[in-house]
C-alpha cells in the first residue's frame, strides 16, 4: 500500500510518500512546502492544498496519514497549525482519499518503539527503515515519512479504531 | 461590490453574501454549514470548502471577508477553528478571490459603532442595515453578514492596510 504522510504547519509543511509492498517499505517522494510570514495567508494555504492534490494525482496513494500536531498551550499557534491541517485534509477529501490522524506518541512508538523518542531518533529510524542514503533534511520531512510508515505498519483493524 | 462573509467554525460555519450598489446594501444569500462531531474531520471540512466554492461560482463575489475568530486560550478549540478557516481560505484562493480578515472588534465597530457590542446588537444592526424581514436565525449567519458588511463599508485604502 502507498501512504502519503503529512506533518502540517503553515511556515513549513512536510510530506512523504511510502510504498509498502513485497515485505519491503520504501520512500517514493519526500519534501517540504514552505512560505514566508509576509505572504497572504490564503496563498500560503493554497500551496499546501495544491501540493497535496498534485502528489495524490501523481502517486495515487491508498491513504493519507496526518500527524496530530502537538500544539501546546498557545492558542495562536494552534490556530495556524489548524489552518494548515485544514488545507491538507480538505485536499485529501477533494481527491477522495481517506485520512487518518495519529498522535505524535503513537507515531514514535511505531517507528522507534518508544512513544517519547526524540526528533533525532525519529529521523535516524526513518532513514534506516526506508534504507535512505541520508537522513531527511528537515524534521518536517522526517515526521511526515514517520507518520506514513506508522499508517503502513498499523494493522487494518487498529487503523479503524484510530 | 459583492462580498462573501464567513464566520468559520467546524460544527457550524456561517456565510452571508452582501451586495453594495447604488448606495444601498442588501443580502443576496445567507446560511450555515453544520456537521456532527461523529463525522470524519476531512468530510466536515470539505462541506465548508465545497460550500465556499459553490457560492463563489454562483454569486461571483469581488472579495471574501473572514472573521478573525476569537479563540480564547483553549488551544484545542483554536486548532478546530483554524481547520475550518483553512478550508474556507483555501477555497477562496482556489477560486482566485482575495481574502481579508477582520478582528471581531473591528466588525462590531463597523456594524454597531461600538467595538464591544454584544451578539444581539450585531444581529439587530445586521437586520436593520440589510432591511431583512427577520434577524438572521443563527449568530453564525449574523456574524458572517456582519463581516461582509464591514468589508463593503471599509474604504479601499483602509482595507489594504488590514
Amino acid at each position: 500500500m502507498k501512504v502519503l504522510g503529512i506533518d502540517p504547519g503553515t511556515a513549513a509543511c512536510g510530506y512523504g510518500i511510502v510504498d509498502d509492498s513485497d515485505g519491503r517499505i520504501r520512500a517514493l517522494a519526500q519534501g517540504c512546502w514552505t512560505s514566508g510570514a509576509r505572504e497572504r495567508p490564503e496563498l500560503r494555504l493554497r500551496r499546501i492544498f495544491d501540493g497535496v492534490v498534485m502528489l495524490i494525482a501523481e502517486h495515487g496513494p491508498d491513504a493519507v496519514a496526518v500527524e496530530e500536531s502537538f500544539v501546546g498551550r498557545d492558542a495562536r499557534i494552534a490556530l495556524f497549525v489548524g489552518q494548515a491541517r485544514g488545507a491538507a485534509l480538505v485536499a485529501a477529501a477533494t481527491a477522495g482519499v481517506a485520512c487518518t490522524e495519529y498522535a505524535p506518541a503513537r507515531v514514535k512508538q511505531a517507528v522507534c518503539g518508544y512513544g517519547r523518542a526524540e526528533k533525532g531518533q525519529v529521523a535516524r529510524m526513518v532513514r534506516m527503515l526506508l534504507s535512505l542514503e541520508d537522513e531527511p533534511s528537515t524534521s518536517h520531512e522526517a515526521d511526515a515519512l514517520a507518520v506514513a510508515i506508522c499508517h503502513a505498519m498499523t494493522p487494518p483493524l487498529a487503523r479503524m479504531a484510530s
